[in-house]
């Protein structure tokens, strides 16, 4: 049998505050056993970028990352907000380590190819090292991700943290029975999005489709439920999708989602 | 017989050249065996500390530390100089990983008392825990660590380089030879500050003592060379002194010191 992983991703709404910050670091920390997780950047970002005079450049309502702006998401990403979450965790007992794809060669990615849109140093993630990252975790060590990669030819580059943790998901799921779980502002994937209590609190590839077919599942809820299914179809065991809340034991509202 | 290990410390007349970086970062990489490497940090930190907003407070010549001024420390240092010089490593094929002394709990330091001055944010290495980075070491990874320590109740604190490299000498003295490199500006140890040629070659305790009767020893050197002394007597094989080309395999103009 394999052993259990939780790889647990958090997004803005919960690194931009830093009271939701702290409680859901000692929800976290509670997890037993072999858990990694990744955090994604948050409006800090933008707060130091626009301090330091760094243009968001965007294109169609996409952003691009040039030279500069990448120094802001190294600095933030990879240092402040990394760096706190490590020293927060280790007073509340879990040995976190803070990494990027480049520590520890984790992971490596590809700068995305130039279409219609140049998105600039954004790499897709290519190889997800999984031995290296199981060397950390048999060392009873927390492995805590920012949203940067590396090429291999020193380069870094801004990468999606929902992809990160589902790649992540995907690669430890050949040693590991792996749980992706997605922490967002809401308590699930909801029936109707104006009601915070229509929590589906079970998604499974039947289900979801037909909730495609209904419009259930729209805008920013599609490709997130893309990556979870796809994560799904590679071997992780299942993906559940809430608030802090979730990682409580005794709470089951929220949404998993299986095959 | 113990397994050899390398530990060098660079400081920001080579942080702050990215040609001069580069340079020392390929030479670094050929040394075969455990090493590992340490930085300090440079004027990129006052230049983002000034486009911030940050002033760096001065008391009696010395700098104190504040809240905003560590978060300038952890962007720059934990960020931006410890991911580049890991992604950097990486495509030279040395298996880098960035650190802080939070990062796998590997060094916990106590804020400095306040005495005459109130340094404020700054730490004195307390414990340097050599068993989580003889994981890494025998994983064949190089720590890469930055010039921040935490104190395990969450607070990180900036801490001398020169401390950092010299406590995780004596911490891996235990279990490893270690030889200790300072890198800086000069060949050497100088006899004579003003001839660059004059390179005191090896330095012993005899030799020390009377160099420092006869004044050759002074300034800046008295504490660099205190704690190179300090770290002998703690079982730390050898500490060497000089530039970028003392990793060179051929080269032997640089100040070795042992006890």
């Amino acid at each position: 049998m394999k052993t259990k992983l939780s790889i647990v991703k958090i997004g803005g709404n919960i690194i931009n505050d830093d009271q939701e910050l702290s409680r859901f670091l000692k929800l976290f920390s509670k997890i037993k056993g072999n858990k990694i997780l990744v955090h994604g950047g948050g409006k800090k970002a933008t707060e130091i970028g626009e301090k330091l005079g760094v243009i968001s450049k965007m294109v169609n309502g996409r952003r691009i990352t040039n030279t500069e702006s990448l120094d802001v998401a190294i600095m933030v990403y990879g240092g402040l907000l990394n760096k706190k979450i490590v020293a927060e965790l280790q007073a509340l007992g879990c040995n976190a380590i803070g990494m990027s794809g480049a520590d520890g060669n984790t992971i490596t990615a590809k700068k995305r190819p130039v279409g219609d849109i140049d998105f600039g140093l954004v790499g897709d993630v290519e190889k997800v090292n999984s031995s290296s990252i199981s060397v950390f975790l048999n060392a009873g060590l927390t492995p805590t991700f920012c949203a940067l990669t590396h090429n291999g030819k020193g380069q870094l580059l801004n990468t999606n943290a929902d992809t990160i943790a589902a790649e992540l998901a995907i690669a430890m799921s050949s040693e590991f029975e792996t749980t992706l779980y997605y922490c967002f502002e809401k308590k699930g994937v909801l029936r109707s999005i104006d009601d915070e209590n229509s929590v589906l609190q079970h998604i499974d590839s039947k289900k979801y489709k037909s909730l495609l077919a209904d419009g259930i599942i729209a805008d920013g809820m599609l490709p997130k439920m893309h990556n979870c299914f796809h994560a799904l179809q590679q071997n992780v065991k299942q993906v559940c999708i809430g608030n802090s809340d979730m990682l409580q034991e005794e709470n089951s509202n929220f949404t998993t989602l299986t095959l």
